[in-house]
């Protein structure tokens, strides 16, 4: 089978990672699935970004096992495989430690809606969802990271909420591609940024209206959508 | 018509956007009008900075009817048309989700000037307007998003006070020309960063007096200006 | 009189200033002594640091006449008059609205000495000097600014203390020459940074223990100094 | 005595520092031991980083005794010395002035482990030292330095806790050869700078579950390893 292309693009998206300033050193890591095949693409494990070329990029299948490559894959391949399985239309996966957004996945907070930069791209709260038992971290560690994810989402739309924020860890965000993944990764730093110096500036401040909110994503993303960002 | 060189000015007016740090991905929109034609040229919607160019910038007319472009514009062209409407010594407008000022915007504070940086720009607080109600985000809503900031600007100077912050949203500026709107939101920026940093180290401080501000507004403005910043 | 070398090194020094990230658009100014002769040179007025060249430096003696120059000097050019007037071993000023700096003058306190970093290169507080009366913002504004500056170092010594930051405006900074003025101003904008993110770790700290401020200075100032910093 | 490879590479730890934004000016310092010769290189005091090459490193004795070089060590050197030998398995070691980190050593607390980042790399809480004493300070100042630190880790395996805050200073990490000591100065000053963020986001947050940290640490570092980080 032929994967060119496919690892030419997760390669790209992994390398946007550090230069969108989401990662330092190896960490972070992005995935592309084909979904048609039922493999994806992911980042191997502890190289540096500027050794990464599309050739080292890792195949798995969806049950997690490596299909080809000579480098393990990120440790974080079974979390990735996981939301590949429980989230449908869902075909890339972003994983970094960008500081805001870990420092909200620290406090374990969900990040509320404070304005239209958040909710032209996700549709209410960013969810931090619960931590991992003693049970859930001894086990498949990473296997249970995107158990307790697709639980967390339960009536949540990923589509609609392209992003979460794994409690004590940073985020993971998805979307119909890797480089929509990225995209997502970019935003959910910017927004957790911002959420902070709002309640900066005001320390019991409310999230945006619902009705703006609403007006927000849709005119984004419902049947009668006519916004191009910018 | 012949609109090459006021492509070409908004063209490096947006392109400015990201070189000063006030836009990601393709957030943010700069236009100049041509007061004289009735014509202003803003940027199109969901174009990457990268793929911009002075002839894909787009032509309204001060209705918000596309005049000459192939690409739709902004989606937030409807309120730039407002403001050169109700704002006449205004030539050009610009739209960012600049991180700090996005922050006020969102926690519905106008910015109080705390010191000459701010005062050499802007007279007085700059002001977050009032949040647009369900009706208003319902209907028009960038139109409308364009009436609440010519409301909230009854009774001051628009020159005077060349930028606003629109509730759970972000910044508006502008000035004679885009390149004087684009510096606007350079100077907003900073004086947002600086005015939550020094509410940090002093939760209860106070405007500067008012006769400082006085003096760093006039010194640049009134009659017998003499002032070039630096 | 050639001006050459003066001029050369003061356009090094104004260059400086956005390379280290203290100043924005045409922000800040730097100039040098010679006073042997007399006069000094100080960055134009209004120009941007992309058009700024050793040729439009602008020559003025100590009484703050303009000696040779096309351009006006830097509106703060009386500031810095009074400050070689008063500060008989300062040979070079440097003025920023860097931005952390700036919180702090805008706040109205003085930056307490937090540790090492601080204590190596000033000797003490960094005093934040009282603010200007209506009249003497209503009259030679800029002079008596340096004059207040220089009221708030009686019983300092300026060489031990090379800078201050001017109420609800901003830092200045001063050396042997217009480098060091420089070196100064990175030196403070970092202090500055330092010293409110140590208040928002730990709310009621404490400066650091006159006898570790002694050794830092010292070890590098003393008859018996022995440090070059790194 | 040939030491051409332990000069590059030390050269290339030190060039790494301003290159991972952990220094300005001519701050900052790193070294490698070479454990069977019993010498290290270091970087010489206050030489502009621009200048630095790998033939002006120092070579040192465990003594602190000046074996090869034309420059002055820098004056932290005793303090590496004293690192080097009371941590037997290290082999490098880093000083910075970072200004996160910095916060925390002036603030006076030690880092809790709010996270997986910090997980990965320190073994609990990130200590800071208790503060030397003023017969500490007036005598043989930086060997002290280097006392108080390793007085501070009686009972902590260096390996597992790369790095500590020395009090009103800053952090000095290590590892086991130069450039491992600046991942680690990289790694804390992410961690130091999220761990103040995360009190922003919540005053009271608690730690990581015990559990938590051992999973991560031990994936790491234990017999049974499997994790490259990203």
């Amino acid at each position: 089978m032929d994967f060119k292309e496919l690892r030419e693009r997760v390669y790209e998206a992994n390398m946007a990672l550090p230069k969108h300033g989401l990662v330092v050193l190896t960490w972070g890591n992005a995935s592309e699935l084909d979904r048609e095949r039922g493999l994806f693409a992911i980042k191997p494990s502890g190289v540096p970004y500027e050794d990464l070329s599309p050739s080292n990029m890792v195949i798995c299948d969806l049950d997690g096992t490596v299909v080809e490559g000579d480098l393990r894959p990120s440790s974080d391949m079974p979390t990735h495989a996981e939301l590949y399985r429980s989230f449908e239309n869902v075909g890339g996966v972003v994983h970094t430690h960008s500081n805001w957004a870990v420092s909200w996945a620290q406090a374990g907070r969900s990040i509320p809606c404070y304005g239209t930069t958040h909710a032209d791209y996700f549709f209410g709260s960013i969810p931090c969802v619960r931590g991992l038992t003693k049970e859930e971290v001894d086990g498949d560690y990473e296997l249970n990271t995107g158990k307790v994810i697709v639980e967390g989402f339960e009536g949540i739309d990923p589509i609609a909420v392209p992003g979460v924020l794994v409690r004590n860890h940073g985020p993971f965000t998805w979307g119909k591609d890797a480089a929509q993944a990225v995209y997502h990764a970019v935003v959910l730093e910017e927004v957790a940024m911002m959420a902070i110096r709002t309640e900066m500036v005001k320390m019991d401040v409310e999230p945006a209206p619902q009705y703006l909110q609403d007006r927000h994503f849709l005119r984004k993303h419902g049947p009668n959508a006519y916004y191009g960002q910018g």
